[in-house]
């Protein structure tokens, strides 16, 4: 191959040119070499955004990140391997749910999960708050844990895809993270990097989510599908609703909490409907035959008891207090509890995700930048959901906080999210789209 | 003011806001104290090439920029001061003929000219043809000659818009050159420190001009006067004809022996129409009442011997040997010299600038990347224009080279960048449009 020269690269981007795959991969080594300049990459991720990436050059991307470091092989694993990935929301355990439970139907689950950033959370700070759990297993432990519980869920080591770390880390400062083909490439590359056979996105629109609306949710998920099956995974998208958070709880003990409930057969309504509308899908990757059938078999995982053991097992293998998946008090709780009440009396017409997403960050239970901690405990409790009839002076929701002062200074906003009507609003399905491979 | 996010200017670039001044001096600043990143600024500068910036952001960038460095007072020359500037050509000497003569009419010329890259020429590498005479004077010294004798050319020193060197080679190698408001902005953060009054651009225009349709040489030169306007300079433009080579030589030594024709009062016409015309417009933004006037004063400069007394004067105070002036034979001559023959008989149609311009080069009188020597001998002299009845064997041009293999190797291709046809072409205006100053 001629050398590459990166000027000539980034101008056949900027002028609307296609790369090729060869193209494309000699540039992200290049980049990993240093002999394409931090400057200049960020000048193609800047023509990027404006130009875009087509499928066959996001897949050149993908690939390019996915082997700038190791594949697991997971040799020893016999069962299909199968994960959840979700766009991120507000109130989204459902990870910690149907990991566990698609476990305990026989399909293996090699989670690489991510930490909350922002006004969504992450699975990480929410196992972390089971005392004693680790997150960080090198790749023999992972695949002993996987190999003997069928589930693990670790963070993301340092030999996955090095290239997305590197990329992501120049996105961030460079203002290109908003760009939909390195979106795809960045999270396909760690799920191809971690071996899997197949892969269920649940791809989240509405005020609480990364898309704002349908339709960019819509391309982003069909991008997502279409290079992750160019690229051999077995892929299916959900786009579900977020423009309400899920479920009863919002931060990392209390979501922690709430997915053990599901686990336990009961939880919220629509944190137990998403659990198996995603399990269904990852039952079906694996070769279930019908839906019908994968929800049968997980709902009767769910009431026997055998997910919530998985679950346990899970923990336990990680390092973590196995008494957690049958005693909630093991959990941290924030000294601090504060109601807050309706001002009126109606029906709970909206609650707004974003809001009570960034009010869970302001009481302590995320972060704006990605070094700080999080206080486990911290976090909002839903007393009324949507559809809800409430009496004035009724509790909408309860703060969770380490301190009065933070729990305070939250009231106002978060009760400024409920939105109470007189009528109640229309019904919103939680699923509005299935999109599957070609 | 409070502290600069660049990511937040970056995305709102990327997005199509405007900044305000202070926004725009705040990067350069913090860009230049090393507190925005280079890889910040590539991504920022491609947002500004798919978004642009408007008169107002360009006129904050071109004056953050000079205030980068020093700006000349020029406190000692009491005469209005008035520069030249040419977009870049083939064979364009215009420099050399138009400062000495508007000098010799009683107004300062104070010039900081570049080298030649690529296949345009450099004013610099031209007068360095002639011996001794060294470009590179202080502040003082340039002061000091522009007092004495009225006109002083010389290279850019550190001390001017040092922001200026460090975006360009910024953009040079992340494909963010082509971009008008970056180039005005170059263009004119120079020019504005070095204390101008009045500034003249020949946007050139054709196959052998940066820009090569007459819609992107008139929205340059559009921009360029209404931001220099607008930071305080007298300004205007000439869209001028590039798509044959400006008289009838392209090399250092040749184009300065061109030059001093003029000088003298000959030289090929349109090397002396176009000197008139920008020389006339330095007059007229001096304050000269009629174009009229103004043209004949030089006309009058030219005969008298008084524009060629000031070239001789500008040299020797250069450290240049002044009989230059006088005797050709002072300049460098290329060892070898080698016609190139019509292949048939019929009229010059067209001679192509780009074409001879990267012959020139590859002769030894350019260069390719910014850290080569020229050979002042070597280029192309015209034995044929456009217009010209030529006969089958008759010399199109003679090559100067420094050996006969560099010769032959550019026989065929300055040969094939001549169109010769059966009927005369239609004649060419070689000053295509006149944009003014608001």
């Amino acid at each position: 191959m001629p050398a590459l020269n990166p000027v000539e690269l980034i101008v056949q981007k900027r002028d609307g040119g296609r790369h090729t795959p060869a193209q494309i991969a000699e540039l992200i080594r290049a980049f990993l070499a240093g002999k394409v300049a931090d400057y200049q990459l960020s000048a193609w991720l800047m023509a990027c955004f404006f130009r875009g990436l087509d499928r066959e050059e996001t897949v050149a991307l993908t690939e390019s990140m996915q082997r700038s470091g190791t594949t697991l092989r997971l040799a020893g694993v016999r069962q299909p391997k199968v994960d959840k990935h979700s766009t991120g929301g507000v109130g989204d355990k459902i990870s910690l749910c149907v990991a566990p439970l698609v476990a305990a139907c026989g399909v293996a689950v090699p989670m690489i999960a991510g930490r909350g950033l922002g006004h969504t959370g992450g699975t990480l700070d929410k196992l972390e708050a089971i005392p004693g759990y680790r997150v960080e297993l090198d790749a023999r432990q992972f695949e002993r844990v996987l190999r003997r519980v069928g589930v693990s869920i670790i963070g993301q080591s340092a030999e996955l895809a090095p290239a997305d770390r590197r990329l992501y880390a120049l996105r961030d400062v460079t203002g290109t993270v908003d760009c939909v083909p390195l979106i795809v490439a960045s999270i396909l590359s760690k799920k191809l990097a971690a071996g899997l056979d197949a892969l269920v996105l649940d791809v989240k629109v509405g005020r609480g989510a990364f898309m704002k609306d349908l339709a960019s949710a819509k391309a982003l998920a069909r991008m997502l599908v279409d290079v992750g099956t160019s690229a051999g995974l077995r892929m299916v998208a959900l786009l579900t609703d977020m423009h309400a958070p899920i479920g009863r709880t919002i931060g990392n003990a209390l979501e922690t909490r709430e997915a053990i409930e599901v686990l336990r057969g009961g939880g919220p309504p629509d944190t137990r409907d998403l659990t198996l509308a995603l399990g269904t899908e990852m039952l079906l990757l694996a070769g279930r035959r019908s839906a019908k059938a994968a929800r049968a078999e997980l709902e009767a995982a769910l009431e026997s008891g055998r997910a919530l053991e998985r679950f346990r097992r899970m923990v336990a293998a990680h390092g973590g207090d196995p008494r957690v998946a049958d005693d909630d008090s093991v959990l941290p709780r924030a000294r601090v509890r504060r109601p807050v009440l309706a001002a009126e009396s109606g029906v709970v017409a909206a609650i707004d995700a974003l809001e009570l997403g960034l009010c869970a960050v302001a009481l302590g239970a995320g972060r704006t930048r990605a070094d700080q901690a999080v206080d486990p405990g911290a976090g909002i409790e839903l007393e009324a959901v949507v559809g809800q009839v409430v009496q004035r002076g009724q509790p909408l929701a309860v703060l969770h906080a380490a301190n009065a002062e933070r729990a305070q200074a939250a009231l106002a906003r978060v009760a400024g999210a409920f939105t109470v009507r007189r009528r109640a609003p229309a019904a919103k399905r939680l699923v509005i789209e299935r999109i599957r491979g070609f």
